[in-house]
């Protein structure tokens, strides 16, 4: 028989994950979009996303929780960090299960308030699921509230986690990661502008992203071991990380990756250094990694807007419904 | 009194380094160009370089030793390695001096030939003057022969060169290098067809690239400290090198590296990271750093094809004739 | 009840048409891929295109028009032209029916002839149907054998043909086009060096195109009336089609439009000018016009290798087969 | 004897063009940089355009013409239309010349205030020059006030010129343009937006973009003749426009061509299409040619910054300065 749908919303459409989101629900055969929200509301979904012509169309509400749990099971929230927060809190007393793709729920609160906002809701931090599924499959099943994790932590955490058995204690973990212009999201700007990004690339915010200490609490080490440099390609979609970790004990790179990821559906260990696009517009993880003495380089590549936020966040809230992670999932890469 | 002009030649001129060398002696107040060779011969300048129609106009010939010494003084090569050390050999036993941009005098013999083929002219390879001008000025103002350096090791020695008294002993260096792909060479192949490359970028060769071995030589340090990376953009010129060392000691590294490049007229120290694009179409190379406890990075960019190769070719070949080291070389940046 | 599978073949796998026609195929709820060739064969699914590694894998084999009449009832041929028209025989001949992405069966002998090579199948040539669907959806879905238009025909003759009985008699039309770098297949030339297209533009074969003769004749008009010129952009897939015409009579263009394609599932008829990629990644062709006094401006976009190849195919193999037009047919673009 | 130096001023230089100027007159051999105004001023030039580090450094003030008439003979001025008109009264009347790169001085009375606003200055306006070299030489070398014209403008009609003599009268010229993105101006915008304009290219004002005026009343046509479309592409920096119109009379393009810019310095007849790249960062406009039947194709290349602007600003003051037209003039394309 086949199942029922899951009615869900969208809250945060108008940006690039929230457009991500609905392309993948509409597509999605038991999630059923019944709400989608912005801060403002007032439009159509196709006169906010043109491209969505003849494929969807829905109005678009000023977001509010309660009309939300009225009509739905599941929230998915693409909201800024601090915004988020109040909306989860009114939704998780509703019992609608959110999946949060902001910052505001992924960290322990010292952390947290470190280096964003003071936390308005510590009673569900303590018990949110850091929705990298590799990590914390079983919790997310259980879980009402998931906290996405951010695209550089899911490239980097994936990529060194196989790893962290053989590192040398007290040794630094260099990321030096790489990613697409559309990680820095839909609002023009100095470093969205064209003339800035294309032809050019540069380091930003190095050694002190908040994704640093993100990555080192799921890597369980200290802040100070992660020393995080992000760049901005010219590329709208992907991401690169590529991870430099001083090592012992022996080991193959390539096989101990394949034994890791073994049984997992989104991660590809390949033969040679991964390349952005054969991820792009996909929910896989692909992994390289060589060794030179003491030295391992571990290369991972994300599609950011999926991996790194919106898929994942679907596979997060298929999990969390009773369905099989792939669900709905896309796999076919945006090559050529 | 207005100096002479010098007459010189270029070999090699179908690739883009060769173009680039074309592009500079033109505008050169002192050079004059007497003779331009490719392997083949046989056409015109501007049907080689069409966007050089109206500008400039001379017959390429088949490269031949003797036709250069018979009117120039000094050669600009700009050939494959291999093919390199022959045209040396003959030119430097004509009394022409030489700046050769290919690898086969850049590297101690035994580095070279473990990592590239036997050498057949030892005797020249001894007295070479390896073309860093930060790092070898005075040798260059005497030498005969200048081996220019590849553009990867001139990005990463200028940004590890000033810290290298402070790193820990036995610690790795990392370097994480991004390349625009007029580095790859004119020659068409699958890295270099538009749509492997357009919105992608991904690591090649990683810890096995033959400007490893050049970059720890001339930091002094064993091969096996330098653990490089290098990556491809879908950009057409520019380099970025991000370098990671684990240092010791007390010092501000933006200090330190104004005082270490005070003098040096084509080094610039910036207070934010680097970008590709102010440098692109000059002979600078741009500096930024940052420590994060005992974690140094340094981020650099240059123009891969002329700071990287033929801006610093001519920068040799003004040192070695006497002149000016700033003479004809391009300042302005191809902005926006 | 759920419709058996049809078996389906893919000859001419290894280029971008062949990839697209596999990443639908392989969901497409009807079609199964039984047979994939190539001239080579003797690689896997995966080797040749490995983005598609944990998707999808099956052997491939040196196309053999036999052995696709064992297990296929239709043949995708992605093949050169000239090429196709030997398989093309020999299927038709084993009754097997054929959807030809080539030139091979776009037109009429003699201007297939005097544009191409001779034709050594005028049988088949005789029966073949031009595969458009908003132009022949009927005879399409009795046909055999469809011949798949050319990228830019598509795009051009569903812009102009609803104003063809408004054209004043006499007045040329002419279609400025432009194709990003796919359209020029994934052979490595200086024309899809990423180096000569990054940062260019230019117009190619204008007035001289292949594609010029295949859009007059489905316009029903003298190949001297269309006068066709074709750009090559720095973009990976799109294509955008620029017609301008001398009209007469009292219309809105854009109600026209919205008339005339009423209750076409493909075609959008936008409010402001088309861009290429609110359709990239989609079987749509999107269309804008505007007037200013006798003359029409009429612009649309499509991706060129599905609108304008392999969806198209997909659409067309639909119809042949008895079922809907847009079973498996991609509608959400490539946004962002 | 070498020529005393001209002071000259820069009102504007924030923008593109702005710092386009200021590139070729820190290395003129006869102007010199005086005087460097923006509207807010305040800063150091190398704070506005931080790729100038090193190149040259001076104040930025807040403009003011007095203060420019006070140490100046010729002003540039880059500022927007309307705000220029201003600046140009007083200016004028303080005997200082100028080349003025807005539309304020372009277009006859009646056709500026029918597309722009009304206009303040009409006495200047019926003396000032339009200031294409090709067209208005010697004109320009007696003026005091040179209308520097627009980009789309200066592309075509260098390119639709020569070949009024042979256009079909009462038949209309179309012109498909495409530009760089660097022509939509610093400011941030969705049309800026990296994330739009990457991988997409589109039409923008069909037939309503001011610059088509501008093309018809120096072509001498009425504004219904000329029928301009101007698209955006996924470029920095460039501009292609072709020009369709019909024609009578035996001629051949190229040779017409050939024979017309003769003399011209700045203008290169190519024997195959144009191509953006080829004059990128030049002030060169390229020009192809191929007449199918009644119906001729043009296509021209030029830099929308340079000869669509800034260096066409430069040689237009050069010609009112009494020196060499291509004094200082970028000749050397951004070449790969």
């Amino acid at each position: 028989m086949r199942p029922t749908k899951i009615p869900v919303a969208v809250i945060g459409a108008s940006g690039y994950t929230g457009l991500e989101l609905i392309k993948m629900l509409v597509q999605h055969p038991i999630f059923e979009i019944r709400y989608v929200g912005t801060s403002e509301g007032g439009v159509s979904l196709s006169e906010l996303h043109p491209s969505l012509s003849s494929v969807s169309e829905c109005a678009i509400e000023k977001a509010d929780a309660n009309a939300v749990a009225e009509s739905c099971e599941l929230a998915f929230l693409a909201l800024p960090h601090k915004t988020a927060m109040g909306f989860v809190k009114a939704l998780i007393a509703l019992d609608v299960k959110v999946v949060d793709l902001s910052a505001d729920y992924r960290l322990e609160r010292d952390t947290y308030e470190a280096h964003y906002v003071p936390h308005i809701d510590p009673e569900n931090l303590a018990h949110a699921v850091y929705g990298l599924p590799e990590l914390n499959r079983t919790k997310i099943k259980e879980a009402t509230l998931v906290a996405n994790p951010g695209c550089y932590p899911t490239a980097s955490i994936l990529a060194a986690l196989p790893f962290m058995p053989f590192r040398q204690s007290g040794t630094p973990i260099m990321i030096d990661a790489k990613s697409g212009v559309s990680g820095a999201g839909k609002k023009c700007s100095h470093n969205t502008h064209y003339v800035t990004i294309n032809e050019n690339a540069f380091a930003y915010a190095p050694l002190d992203h908040r994704h640093g200490p993100e990555i080192a609490e799921k890597l369980a080490v200290d802040e100070s071991t992660v020393h995080f440099v992000p760049h901005l390609l010219p590329i709208t979609r992907g991401m690169l990380s590529s991870v430099y970790m001083q090592v012992e004990g022996d080991f193959d790179p390539l096989e101990l990756l394949e034994k890791v990821y073994r049984d997992e559906p989104f991660v590809r260990i390949r033969k040679t250094p991964v390349d952005m696009k054969s991820v792009s517009g996909t929910n896989f993880c692909d992994i390289y990694a060589k060794r030179s003495g003491d030295v391992l380089f571990i290369t991972s590549a994300i599609d950011n807007l999926l991996r790194g936020a919106s898929s994942q966040a679907v596979a997060n809230a298929n999990l969390m419904s009773g369905l099989e992670e792939s669900t709905g999932l896309p796999i076919i890469a945006y090559v050529p």
